[in-house]
């Protein structure tokens, strides 16, 4: 249970844009810049991967459309999708959640990327692995 | 048209783990850490607020089951996605395309959070806005 419950349950108030049977949208109220938006499944569960299908087809559904919302308001044409999963990552409310996060000038989420190669082995190793979890 | 067409098309290989009607995932040639899966709609559109709800749900969809895959191929725990759109947000690949990246060690993505707070005011036209843009 964590304050995303809450907000769900109506018991805290939020600054909301758009909610569904699935999904509900509020502003960020630590905005890293100007619309910062919060899109949050119904469904409890802390981390992506434990999503059911049905949560994570109505999020994906709805980001387009409140991308456009946040564009629309904002004036900004670029941003970020964010969308982290335990401590490790960054991720600080153990309740899936996506981030919409414009870039108005110098504001908007910054991006570290330390970038490797891929050996043909591991590749092959990688993809060996991941298929057989897909069909586990 | 973009390298990702050619990829969907088969006319350049890559090292495929997935693909439906609407979504190809495959492994980044480029990781940042071990198992950095790149997971790409066949539909052509430079941006997510671009996208169709039809393909925008269908990469929702296979994101958690993709994830959970990605963890058992590299054995990390956390992890982070992340969609870039528009040059000043770090999109490279001019094709909508979400990012799967393991954290495994200091490996992963870098992420700088600079926040802010949301003034009432604020809050109440931004909000005042998105809904306007949602039901135009």
């Amino acid at each position: 249970m964590t304050i995303f419950s809450k907000i769900i349950a109506g018991d805290i108030p939020c600054h909301r844009v758009y909610e569904d049977a699935h999904v509900i949208a509020f502003l960020d109220i630590g905005p890293v810049s100007r619309g910062h938006l919060l899109v949050v499944p119904k469904e409890v569960k802390a981390q992506l991967h434990e999503l059911s299908d049905e949560s994570a087809a109505a999020i994906g559904r709805v980001l387009p459309r409140l991308a456009r919302a946040v564009l629309a308001a904002t004036g900004a044409t670029a941003y970020n999708i964010l969308q982290n999963n335990g401590a490790l990552a960054h991720q600080a409310v153990m309740h899936v959640h996506f981030h919409i996060i414009p870039r108005i000038g110098s504001a908007g989420l910054g991006v570290g990327w330390n970038s490797g190669t891929l050996s043909a082995s591991d590749a092959s190793e990688l993809v060996t692995n991941m298929q057989a979890a897909l069909h586990a």
